[in-house]
């Protein structure tokens, strides 16, 4: 199924322009050297995690899958790369008939990770896969970073609902993905509506200061919004004195009033007052719900305050200080030669200002203790260790070309709890600190 | 012209759906009290710039203009509307005929602008304007800030070229967009083909090190490069040893070798020893691009090296620390009635917890000092004082829901470039500082 089957808002015709200038170019360059069938193996990771986290969130996959099914070179982007003279007609003829044939494994989607975690593997002809680089990058190192932050907030919140409402924060197209990114990290909802329409994410809302004062009264702008939305809706109550609007939307809504909304002042002392005046109205199970630059160090600190749901919006979209991830896509193993049956050799750059990498094709494993515990990252190349065998993290994503695991976005939501439980208690802090478990290199054929 | 016309590689069918649930329930309520129809002004403005900035750049207005252009409810977005019941039939018929038919006024794209200006205004009927909130600010907060730091960027760089590289960092949308800004922003070229294909910015790359990888040698690969993209190509010469790629480099394309690029290592030391390597080979017309995580304080550490051109990835399209700005879209007016011809009465929500607003809709103008220069952005209600009559900042984007200011990227970018020169010289210091210039408040009718 392509992303146009799943009616996309803004539809996606091809994806093959999702890429830097210098991959077309190293493609002619290979084509012509006779180099650009290969067999080739890339990998992404990470060197570190963004400073102090504790642990990474894979978020993105499903979307690198669509990306890699509409990567093709149409007759119009044909036409601008040759009147732009990015490469040659050999170069071209070979983009026309452009579509991925290979094997891609990656850690599913909603796992967690830590650096050196080979999160995705790409593997074909050298010219094959590194057109891809830059299209799969944009995805996962802007999905994880938000996935990231939603699991953070999420923790914060404890079993309270999270709204994604960041949309206005970051680029329009950003925006719906950050939403998907959020919901994997644990967001219940979302603001956006593209975000529902191509995810199928719960979409809420009800009104903004601004319609408040388009009315003459405070109250006139209260009863226009129940009369329209029901008793059930979310009255919004900072815009002039919010003890007064308290009253006049238990007023107006009686004791069934769904909600209000907090959206600016000292949230902790204004919930407190705020659930005590609507308790004493008879309002008791009106909820609360804040908003206001929250992030998880400020929801954390509503732990304690009467409030039932936090709307996030800045924070979220921006990675809560960690608006991308620094995951890389690197060669890490080809053929000898252009034969297939060819022997791969580990190829690395040297180690020059601190960027490593290590050589070969690599398998990933998180070992457990007696309890079940996540311990340790294990990543090696050569043989899978016995004890390590059922505890493998990368899946086979694409075989031939061929999308395999295609998946529905609550089992990344439901995996993503699931990994997050298994880690050590303090992966959860909020507080800055190392990766939660180390990650040991496994050198090949040392572990069979 | 709409989107479309332009060969977008993802065609925006629509831009509806950029818009955040509340919106279209305030549209339902508004509609039902008969409040819909009041003539209202909405003004976009920041209430502070990022911490320590010295002035923001409006980026994203082309991108507004389109936007609206193509805000319409088509059927399948209506049929989504009504099957998640987002609203009632009444509201869903009066959205399918909807058109934009209000006018905006704002600061061109590229000028600058302090807190509290009025970046952008809209006016029309209530239910028309409120709906284009979140993806006005969606482009205006993503697009603004990215411009912001391909400006300090760019005067760290003094005349040099700078390189936009930031793709894999950023959605792959987003990434879009950030070229289009960073190339307002004073960036001479993008890596991101999608955004020479959609903006005909110039695009730029040769290679990465999983070419040298490829190959059975580093000579193998730069012999391959220059055979296939000629000798005024860049050789990237960190893979392994620096001053063994150079030699190699050199011998292989001749003193025509177009550039050498470094990715790693203390960037100062390395280019001074490349540069001394390349004059004793005869190289001596060879540049030298550097690109590792540089941002704006790392151009200007590299003032006095031997550099010839800057690229610049995630720092860029992160808005270097400050990945979106704090852009509100607020109700600053509006009419008593329904009536077309009742007065706009000025409406501000009540201070609480420092998020003020002045009411009333706004004129903007630049006050300069007597040599030219910039010294205080005055903004004001009611009519123009004389002397700034003809230091005005709005101009007229839309009439009737036409677009009237439609421009080539390149005006926005010589603007940017004047406007930052009109400003005092302390705007271009890197250190944080308070805005360059202050912004004075003029109340109604003092000034006439």
């Amino acid at each position: 199924m392509g992303v146009a089957d799943l009616g996309l808002p803004v539809d996606v015709p091809s994806t093959a322009l999702f890429t830097d200038h210098y991959e077309l170019t190293m493609l002619q360059a290979a084509l012509k050297a006779g180099t650009a069938d290969r067999r080739s193996v890339f990998e992404v990771f990470t060197r570190r995690l963004p400073e102090g986290r504790r642990y990474g969130v894979v978020a993105g996959t499903g979307r690198v899958l669509d990306a890699l099914e509409n990567f093709r070179f149409d007759e119009g982007v044909l036409e601008f790369l040759r009147e732009r003279r990015v490469v040659d007609e050999e170069t071209l003829r070979w983009l026309a008939s452009y579509r991925f044939s290979g094997d891609v494994y990656g850690y599913p989607e909603g796992e967690v990770y830590f650096p050196g975690s080979p999160v995705l593997r790409v593997e074909g002809s050298f010219a094959e896969c590194v057109l891809l680089e830059t299209v799969i990058l944009s995805i996962l190192n802007h999905d994880s970073a938000i996935a990231a932050a939603a699991s953070r907030m999420s923790s914060a919140a404890g079993g309270r609902p999270l709204i994604e409402m960041g949309a206005r924060r970051t680029h329009e197209l950003a925006a719906v993905a950050a939403a998907r990114a959020a919901y994997i990290g644990g967001f219940a909802s979302t603001s956006d509506l593209a975000a529902g329409f191509r995810y199928n994410i719960p979409t809420v809302g009800t009104s903004a200061h601004a319609f408040t004062l388009l009315h003459d009264t405070e109250r006139d702008a209260f009863r226009a919004q129940v009369d329209s939305l029901g008793r059930g809706t979310t009255l919004l109550v900072d815009t002039y004195d919010v003890a007064e609007a308290v009253r006049t939307a238990v007023e107006i809504a009686g004791p069934e009033l769904g909600a209000v909304r907090i959206d600016s002042g000292d949230l902790l002392l204004v919930a407190h007052r705020v659930r005590h005046q609507l308790d004493e109205l008879g309002a008791k199970n009106t909820k609360i719900i804040v908003t206001s630059d929250l992030d998880e160090y400020a929801i954390a600190s509503l732990a304690a305050a009467p409030v039932d749901g936090y709307g996030v919006g800045t924070r979220l979209v921006t990675g809560s200080g960690h608006p991308t991830c620094s995951m890389v896509y690197k060669l890490v193993a080809r053929a000898e030669t252009s034969d297939p049956e060819a022997p791969l050799v580990p190829v690395a750059k040297k180690s020059v200002g601190g960027k490593t990498s290590i050589g070969g094709r690599k398998w990933a494993a998180r070992r457990l203790d007696e309890e079940g515990v996540a311990e340790a990252e294990v990543v090696g190349t050569g043989p899978v260790p016995d004890e390590l065998s059922d505890r493998q993290l990368l899946v086979q994503l694409i075989k031939g070309g061929e999308v395999l695991a295609r998946e529905p976005l609550d089992a990344a939501r439901d995996r993503h709890a699931a990994a997050k439980a298994a880690l050590p208690l303090s992966a959860t802090q909020l507080s800055r600190g190392e990766p939660v478990i180390p990650t040991e290199y496994v050198k090949s054929g040392s572990g069979s």
